[in-house]
């Protein structure tokens, strides 16, 4: 049988990514496809970069989008500033920091496992002694905003302590960039990788970066080359770089990187600063509706991140019922819980253009319709009620 | 200064990609973006996985779309079937086997180079030369069509070479797919990549690869584990597996993938032997027109590609110069020389959705205005109507 045009249903993304595009991007990516050496295209790179400098509020020059989803962005960081026989400390606190540690050992190098539970942010003093056990670490390695959990670590800290022992950081900003404060200068990030599926209201596919001086002088300085060719930053360098001469790496997305820009200018448009105070009142509306409702929250409110809402599921219910139904019902998505949390949470997202308050209205009221049927037990005819006194506060 | 929304100008693209995008192809990469996981995904990726195995004319179960463009998809073919201390005989041409060379050789494996002048095809006798100087070579690694010279090297000759000597192959089919005839399991290729950008009439950043039983084996056999995590077949299949329980490994970009689906859509309508005859019959009117200008083709009649066609630069012009004009007058971008061709050659695509005879009248009617404006040394007014005798021919 012939295949036909795929058309998707119209849903509304509540999960943990990718979230609601928003239409100018999609828009942006329909646009003609011109040549990836065109000098318009050029031109368009450099906006991208320059937009980019704000988004992670930083003045270093190699920050550029990766030609690839978030994923390469961490491979990027890890293989360009790892090599074989090095030693990173890695923090894991959810599904992410056990990818960092993937990434290391497959450089070669050895990763010093820093645990928390899932669910908390990491212990800084947990990675001090971890530095003390192992001063010559190169590299520290935690994750912002942990997309499994919904749980914020407190980079600035985490940072310092690396700084004390002469180490480079590398940091997961994929679901934080965006959503909450983040200052790559300020706080002295070396490296940092991003996606644009998350708080920067974009398509999935391409992951920003950014590296210091300091990240910069290390990749020059490598004794082997990088392990993978497509994520090498010498090369990309030359065709992401300043000179108005680009050197052919790779063909960019060019499609991909017009949606990029253009969620970049809506979010300039709004300013960071207000798009971090959005993700955060519209968090305080969703909370109040659920908790009203009855669910609880299971990261503690001092380090909870607003676009990543992990939450308990009401005694008895098929979770994977609930949330199927809310999609069929409902065209809703929400997100089910990862690793060790399956099964036990749901994360409801609000990142980008998800976090919306017309967004949190049909979700409260989709799932107060979908566990009311199911006989679970909450409390009813209270949420809304809640948000709407949040929302006025 | 605010950075407002990048419009950028309508070109007609017959350089070496990206190729015209076909407007069907743009209009569902703008369609809702939906969940990574949503059952309605998975129906299109399935789908996808249909139409590639059609394309590729293969029945390769492990045959999907890698989340990054050509290089990617390339370094993915290199990372899953080598490993350190293995030797792989890799043929140059252009400038896509020295890509090769440095792909085998970051994965700590030998690269064992059969070379031949840029413009010729691989020279079958050299490959089997090597084979007996290297009988234990794991792999032998060539590109299907060079972009780079627009000259077609042999494939199925070469795989019947590897396969006396049991060794895998890993074909660049990034110019070749959609354009040319390509049989992936007839002619027993192992592992193979390609391009969105090229003859598929799609955006760039996708590529689509298929590894055989054969190679899958290898990479499940492997000793150690393959060093790129985010191109790790082993992964990548639970997330595109055959199951309908589908692992996480990384967010798809799901737009890109609208995109890359309907322009497959598209190759099953017309359908690919039709393609590759559209591809020739255009190739044979642009080929008319130039000739008939007095201008001539570096790449030898019997391995030339119809979708890339790599010309001499009359005497006394700029070709730079001419490039820039044919951008700027007429919105055409056509290719420069790459590497030891740069400066000599211009590359001329006719490839997807720019393998129209609108974009070939165009293309000698612009380069005879411009050429002519510049008193380069050609044949005036001929151009057109030798098309035209060859397409009623």
């Amino acid at each position: 049988m012939a295949i036909t045009s795929f058309n998707p249903p119209v849903r509304t993304l509540m999960g943990p990514g990718p979230s609601d595009v928003h239409p100018r991007v999609t828009s942006a990516m329909a646009r003609p496809c011109i040549g990836h050496l065109d000098p318009m295209f050029v031109g368009m790179m450099d906006e991208i970069k320059d937009m980019l400098q704000y988004a992670f509020a930083t003045k270093n020059q190699l920050t550029i989008p990766v030609s690839a989803p978030g994923s390469a962005g961490m491979e990027s960081c890890f293989v360009n500033l790892l090599e074989p026989g090095d030693k990173a400390i890695v923090c894991q606190n959810g599904v992410f920091g056990g990818r960092m540690k993937e990434n290391v050992e497959r450089c070669g190098a050895t990763a010093i496992m820093v645990e928390d539970d899932w669910g908390k942010p990491v212990d800084p003093q947990k990675v001090e002694d971890a530095f003390k056990s192992v001063p010559d670490a190169k590299v520290l390695a935690f994750v912002h905003a942990e997309t499994s959990t919904g749980a914020r670590s407190d980079a600035k800290t985490l940072c310092e302590i690396a700084q004390k022992y002469g180490a480079l950081t590398i940091v997961d900003a994929v679901t934080s960039l965006g959503g909450i404060e983040l200052q790559v200068d300020d706080w002295g990030i070396d490296a940092i990788y991003s996606g644009t599926q998350k708080c920067l209201s974009c398509t999935p596919g391409i992951s920003p970066v950014s590296f210091s001086e300091r990240a910069v002088k290390v990749i020059k300085e490598r004794h082997s080359k990088v392990q993978s060719w497509f994520l090498d930053t010498n090369l990309v360098m030359g065709y992401w770089g300043g000179s108005t001469k680009r050197a052919y790496h790779h063909t960019a997305p060019v499609n991909a990187l017009y949606a990029l820009h253009e969620s970049l200018v809506l979010l300039q448009q709004e300013g960071i600063k207000h798009a971090w105070k959005r993700h955060q009142d519209n968090h305080l509306i969703l909370r109040a509706g659920l908790e009203a409702m009855g669910m609880s929250f299971i990261v503690d409110a001092a380090y909870r991140l607003p676009q990543l809402n992990a939450v308990t599921i009401p005694a008895g219910v098929d979770e994977a019922q609930v949330r199927s139904r809310l999609l069929n019902e409902f065209n809703l998505e929400i997100g089910a819980g990862l690793g060790t949390l399956a099964g036990k949470v749901w994360r409801i997202g609000l990142m980008g253009h998800s976090s919306r308050k017309e967004n949190i209205v049909l979700c409260l009221s989709a799932l107060e319709a979908v566990l009311g049927d199911m006989g679970a037990d909450i409390n009813t005819g209270v949420a809304l009620a809640a948000a709407q006194q949040q929302s006025a506060s």
